[in-house]
């Protein structure tokens, strides 16, 4: 009988997937897959029953003009420098396609989010994965950087606010890794899908130090709290959106008609009313009362500057344990690791819960721990 | 400065979005891109007010639960074999991935949809082009299909109802086609979009008569007439559904949650309240409307049986002229031919439109053909 081709290997269930679906089959409560349980704002939901009967037909492949020109204002961008792509997922997926291809090798960071490796080898490209450092804090390691560098590299995968670390690039950071681009004439892909997620100061968005090489990866789903929809972008050097946008033509067409058609009005509105200060707002109590009451268990924290996602260590605990006992989901860290070893006992929860979720997730830990330590 | 991958010479801007910016540019009647004038249904678009709100975050990247059951329910298949997709292009996408690589050849029909050949490309595989026979009627060469597979050939990639052509396989043609792909192992990828767009017999589908090597590929936004919404689907043989599923899940990671369950409602109302059939009624009633429209202008047409397509020859014009001066677009047959001349004069007009909008495209042809020949 005729075979699959081996790349349906790299078709594995995401452990995203499978870790939500061991929560929902134990009764655990979810902190492992990153969606948020608040509901998307009323302006975002209304704008889109508005738009239901109203934009319904294909839109261009490289998005609804309203949705291109709100991302670029809101960006401070040019509308002929956006992308509409079908979510962060196809926005990555698009520029591994137009960046890279056999025989070409990417440099990322481990640990990593777990489409970029899959979608450079659908590219045909090869990962190469440089460890972060985790000392008190997670840093990237310049030099190991630029040592991973080879005459096949053809782009840096960065993520800033970074998933699943949680560590945001400082100024300095950002410059060396951009004029590290500019020594070895690279591109940056720079997933910055939690760019309206931080905790203390704005992140440096990378294109603005490297508007000729960097193309920037953002999320509607993320910002508007409505992961479903599926309402990302790109933003590209000058000149070349039509090449790039032409590569998401082939795997989606375009992004939903009317739901680009709600974030555009949405866009504007989420600036001018402060929804994205109050989001940082609710997100930072919520981060520390994990952290505290993580840390109030005597565990080892890595208290992250962005995204809704904290790192910690719980040395000798088992994620699938962890579900089943404790019926508390969390992301083992070995997930996010594929050439390096992960730091042992290192886990990935989500903080984009309830507080009743996550005082309950606190307390099923104490008595999980006191159990096992007894 | 770092260049983009050649594949992105495969980002050409689509005839399809092509001939829609032309005309909107030149203020023509746009019979070019299929999509149709018609709202979609009121049952469906409540659906979607409803689901807004309510299914707003990820779903699995096979799909909605309820959706996957709603679309083997009115397929007769086991919701296991059911992969939901951000529309057929996505479907195509995700199969060209599961099915083929570098080294590999695909086998299809000429004149093609235009995803098809950078699909493959982007998969590394090699499409090979059979044009189809035209005398007055478009027809399968069944022995130049045959001469077209190598050792190399993983599939045949085949539409039914058929775009551009309009035509639907009879019976022989299908079980003949069928027992060419089991002669050689060859996967089927059939792309049955417009299922419910047929004017005689239903279409057969190949599935049926070959579930352990058939890929259907079905949509929501053709059925239900919001093609911008992007929901579609694969119908895989047992057992291979995770595995096509896992390819989908790092191109856009699943469809828009609301939507998804708005199509779940509306598909099993659609069958009940007979909306296919009334569907079918206003098509061949608009089919009817321009075919013959266009033989009174003296044009020789090839009468679709299904799809909302109609192939016509027009000897002696130009698309980019028709649209310019006679302000009506049509595709151009050069468009669906990549290895093998297309007919001369050939066109595809779209009737997926008002009555009055091709009404008014008659009156424009006719002047314009006036002119012309004068």
């Amino acid at each position: 009988m005729a075979h699959l081709h081996p790349r349906t290997e790299l078709s594995r269930e995401s452990i995203f997937a499978q870790m939500s679906r061991l929560a929902a089959e134990h009764g655990a409560i979810n902190l492992g897959q990153g969606f948020p349980s608040n509901p998307p704002p009323p302006f975002l939901l209304e704008a889109a029953r508005r738009a239901i009967g109203t934009v319904d037909q294909y839109t261009p492949p490289i998005g609804l003009p309203q949705l291109r020109e709100a991302v670029a204002e809101d960006l401070g961008v040019s509308p002929q420098e956006v992308i509409i792509t079908a979510g962060g997922t196809e926005a990555l997926h698009a520029l591994a396609e137009a960046l890279y291809g056999p025989g070409d090798e990417v440099v990322l960071l481990e640990p990593y989010f777990d489409v970029y490796i899959p979608q450079a080898r659908m590219a045909g490209a090869e990962p190469v994965m440089v460890p972060m450092r985790l000392t008190d804090r997670w840093e990237v390691d310049l030099s190991a950087l630029e040592q991973a560098i080879t005459p096949r590299t053809k782009a840096l995968l960065l993520t800033n606010p970074y998933n699943p670390t949680g560590s945001v690039l400082s100024r300095t950071e950002a410059e060396q890794i951009v004029a590290l681009a500019r020594r070895h004439d690279l591109w940056i892909i720079s997933d910055e899908v939690y760019d309206e997620l931080y905790f203390a100061e704005p992140p440096i968005s990378l294109r603005e130090l490297a508007p000729e090489r960097v193309f920037t990866v953002g999320s509607a789903g993320k910002r508007l709290e409505a992961t479903g929809w599926r309402i990302g972008w790109i933003l590209t050097p000058p000149g070349l959106a039509p090449q790039v946008a032409g590569m998401r033509q082939w795997s989606s067409f375009c992004s939903a008609a009317p739901l680009q058609a709600a974030v555009a009005e949405a866009l504007p509105v989420a600036r001018r009313e402060g929804f994205y200060e109050a989001l940082r707002q609710g997100y930072k109590a919520r981060r520390d009362l994990l952290e505290s009451g993580l840390k109030s268990l005597g565990l080892k924290t890595f208290s992250p500057a962005g995204t809704y996602f904290l790192t910690a260590l719980l040395p000798g605990l088992e994620a699938e344990a962890l579900v089943r006992e404790a019926k508390v989901a969390a992301i083992p860290g070995s997930a996010f690791y594929i050439q390096n070893p992960a730091p042992k006992g290192l886990f990935r929860f989500a903080f984009c819960k309830t507080e009743a979720e996550i005082e309950q997730a606190l307390e099923r830990l104490e008595g999980y721990l006191k159990k096992v330590h007894s």
